[in-house]
C-alpha cells in the first residue's frame, strides 16, 4: 500500500515536469526573453529558476552532490535582469533535463521509510518536533512550487 | 506509515490553499476586477474558477453532493467576462471558504483504503488498467491546478 502512495506522489511531479517540458521544447532563445506579463520574470528566467531549484533537491533529499550550484546567483539570489545568463538556451534546456533525470532516479530508488526521513534544510531538533518535514513534503512542495511557475509561463505566447 | 504519507499530502494541500486564502482575502471588488496580465483572467475569476473545481471534488472524491453546482457555467464552461458573476466578492469568498472546509472535513475521514480507491471520473475498466487513477492522485493533481493559479494571481497588486 505504501507503495501506491509513492506512484501516485511521482506521478504527479512526472506530469507536471512534463507539462513545462512541453512548454519550453518548441521555443527559441528570442521567444524565451519574453516577460510573462509586463516587468515580471522572462520565460528563460522561470526555466532557470525551476532547474536551479531542483537541482538542489538532491542534497536536499539526500539523493547526491548536485550538478549546477552555479546557476543559483543568477536564477535564485538575483530577480530576473540583474545578471547576465550564464548559458545558452539550448543548454539550459539540457541542463533542466538533466537536472529532472537525476532527482527522478534518485527518488526511484527510495523505501518507504527514505520517503519519511527528514530533508537536509530541517535539523533534528525541528524534525522531531514536526515529522511531516519529511522528504515526501520536500518532494510534493516542490511539485506545487513547479505548478505555480507553469501556470505563469502559459501567459504569454 | 501509511497515516504519514496521508498526512504529508493533506498537509501539502492546506499549504497552497491557506496561501491563496492569504492572497485573497484583503481584495476588494475593485481589486479582484484586476487582470492578472493583459487581456487575461481577472482575480474575480481565479478565484471563481478555483471555488468551482474544488467543489466538484466532492462528489468525485465521493464525499457528497457538491455545494455549487451553478458555479461551473460561469468559471468553467465559459471563459472570463463571457457571463455576469452570479455573486458579490464577499459571497465568493465565504463560498471558497465552504467549498474547502467540505473537501477537507471528508478527506480527513478517508481510511488509506479510501484514499486508493477509484475517483469517480474514472471507468471501472480504465481502472482496473491503470490503478494510479485513485483518489489520492485527483487530491495532488487539484492540489498542483490551485498552485498553478495562485502563481497567476500573483502577478497583479
Amino acid at each position: 500500500m505504501e507503495e501506491s502512495f509513492i506512484n501516485t506522489a511521482i506521478a504527479s511531479w512526472k506530469l507536471v515536469v512534463g507539462r513545462i517540458d512541453k512548454r519550453f521544447a518548441g521555443l527559441d532563445n528570442e521567444q524565451l526573453q519574453k516577460q510573462v506579463a509586463p516587468n515580471k520574470n522572462r520565460l528563460f528566467y522561470l526555466l532557470g529558476h525551476l532547474t536551479a531549484v531542483h537541482d538542489r533537491m538532491s542534497p536536499l533529499l539526500g539523493i547526491g552532490e548536485r550538478l549546477h550550484p552555479e546557476l543559483d546567483e543568477v536564477y535564485i539570489t538575483n530577480p530576473d535582469r540583474t545578471l547576465a545568463d550564464p548559458l545558452s538556451a539550448d543548454d539550459l534546456k539540457k541542463t533542466w533535463n538533466d537536472v529532472n533525470a537525476a532527482v527522478i532516479s534518485g527518488v526511484e530508488k527510495f523505501s518507504a521509510e527514505d520517503w519519511l526521513k527528514k530533508h537536509s534544510a530541517v535539523s533534528d531538533e525541528d524534525f522531531a518536533k514536526d515529522p511531516t518535514r519529511n522528504r515526501l513534503a520536500l518532494f510534493l512542495n516542490r511539485t506545487n512550487h513547479a505548478s505555480f511557475h507553469a501556470g505563469q509561463a502559459i501567459l504569454v505566447k
